[in-house]
């Protein structure tokens, strides 16, 4: 299987033509950055999370994007229906394990969760993933620690599971799915000194899962938009907070011909 | 009647001069950009929700914006408190029904919180005012379709209902109040690829509601420098993340000059 | 005592290779900038507030930062269970007693917190401390009226009462210690019309607490760090949206130079 930048160009004018509706329940740091990142892209981001109103949203929209970054019981419990609607109505679910392993609420939440209903993609950092997996394992805070190859290895065993794929976040992204492993190897160093990028990158899967059938095609494209994006908003910055806004320019200026020059992805 | 750059520019100064106190209940994802759009025009924005101190910051307010974006039981509670004080204090009120029609959970909460207080002014796109009205409308999310004049009519019933100047947002913004209606032509299209521009534009209706007694007056004001800062930021800006920050820099040093030149509001 | 840029920047390059974790309970309004702001300085942010995995995640913390911005009756719970988690784990604790004195929720608050550890380091305006002291003074929303002799006075009552550093903001930062007063002078006015200016100076106490072991110190440090980016930021910023991002270029960007030219501190 091969990436093209074509086909990536084709989902970004999907997007940008068709602006579909993803609902997002996410976590309190990252909602302001999400929603911007989805506009920029075209999309329509919706952030809702009461109990009343998530199944209704979930059934207008066409992907849903889940995020326990700043998890409690009453979202925990939303997160679960929206999950349930998503899985009948048939809409594609992302779902973010932010700092799963870290605490043993986390660890159990991701579980609890994905006995709801499959995702599509779940998409966190190593240490996020092979938390999941091998439920033993300490992880320090949100940040990643690792994406060797027990995160790849974590990462098929969840896929098999729950027959999604999963992304590794790290300096190089790896989507795993079934036997296949996708390498992106664009981004840049600086992006992870901005807080949420992981959480965009969720995001995008679920923009790209709009509008692309194949959920592993999806969640690479997603993984190169964002890398590209950052590499050109990176080379324009002189530190993460001017590195945010051009992260945004990027996002909605991008170009087949910067995704051309640019793309490092193979599978 | 006729909107006059020196009758904004003169609810500025009294905002520059008097740091008018403005109490929010709003939503997540923009209560950062809300703060900081009311910091860079002058005012004093107040964020707090609990049920414990929303009366008591009322009090102390000089208006009350009350946004249904990410809404829960409790949220709404402390809204509903908040207005009955502001109500009986006789502070004015401003109801941003983000995404009324999108669910009925919103539309009714909207519908109860103006059973509870008359707002001074209620904002939204021209989905969200015509789904207060026509309780059957099916709204896409939280951003507009339409700002039409079947909106328009739907304005009109509601201020009358509730004796309130009423804003529906748009590529053209109304104000409707009475048989009187104010078109602003100011703004640009890239706005709406920044995520809470409209509740910004709520937020600044509270903040010229604090200086100007005339409600109609202080809606189309706050329309006008809503439409001049995004007209300025936008012709600096590579994209919406540059555009987001040059807004801000645009409210905090708008000058009469740019008013002057580029005010397009006719009544 | 002196400060010298040595000391503080000695502490940034132990910032930048230990990264150490920070755990923030804080308001909605400005968790992305501080987060933004730690991940800048190389700290390793994690917002998290469920009382389910609060004392999990203190316990892997190198300080816990506790901000009442958007205080409600469960947030104050995990307050409470995160300082005593803190407290027996001998983690350093910064107290933002946002608004204390602008309602009697928040003070009442702030003593209750107190009451179940004593802080490191209480940061606040002239305001909210004197709140914390004159239980009956009412101030005007979350923004400082006063950076006064009273202020100092009431943060050397503090101080004693809880063996703690206080840092009164302002034009002046001051930081009250035993009999020990350190004044800094760098800033920026500007500063004051970004939201959230004076989390992130709460947030930063965090940050040099972690790796530096007198309080007095670390507190101050902060204060020069703040002032100084705040400074390299405004000279480059058209207003306060830019300021807001230049300030985390200059965070992540920040040399020793730029300290031992520009730092006005004194004790």
């Amino acid at each position: 299987m091969k990436f093209t930048a074509e086909a990536v160009w084709s989902d970004i004018l999907a997007i940008r033509r068709q602006s579909p509706l993803i609902h997002n329940i996410t976590n309190y740091v990252v909602m302001n950055n999400t929603a911007n990142a989805m506009l920029a892209m075209g999309a329509s981001p919706v952030m809702a999370h009461a109990q009343e109103e998530v199944s209704d949203i979930v059934r207008i929209a066409n992907a849903l994007v889940i995020n326990i970054g700043t998890l409690s019981d009453r979202w925990v419990l939303s997160m679960q229906t929206a999950m349930k609607e998503a899985n009948i109505k048939g809409i594609p679910i992302v779902l973010d394990p932010v700092g799963a392993g870290a605490t043993f609420y986390r660890t159990q939440t991701v579980q609890q969760l994905l006995s709801v209903a499959s995702p599509a993609v779940i998409r966190g950092n190593g240490s996020e993933v092979m938390a999941i997996v091998q439920t033993g394992v300490q992880t320090k805070g949100v940040d990643s620690l690792d994406s060797s190859e027990s995160a790849i290895d974590a990462a098929h065993i969840l896929s098999n599971k729950y027959g999604c794929a999963v992304c590794v976040s790290g300096k190089i992204d790896y989507v795993v799915m079934d036997k296949q492993v996708a390498q992106v190897e664009n981004g840049h160093a600086m992006m992870t000194r901005v807080t949420g990028m992981g959480c965009t990158a969720s995001a995008l899967c679920g923009v790209f899962l709009s509008v692309n059938p194949s959920v592993f095609e999806a969640a690479a494209h997603a993984m190169i938009v964002m890398g590209i994006a950052g590499e050109l908003a990176a080379e324009r910055s002189d530190g993460p907070g001017s590195l945010q806004l051009h992260f945004l320019d990027s996002l909605y200026s991008l170009t087949e011909t910067a995704i051309v020059q640019r793309m490092k992805a193979t599978a």
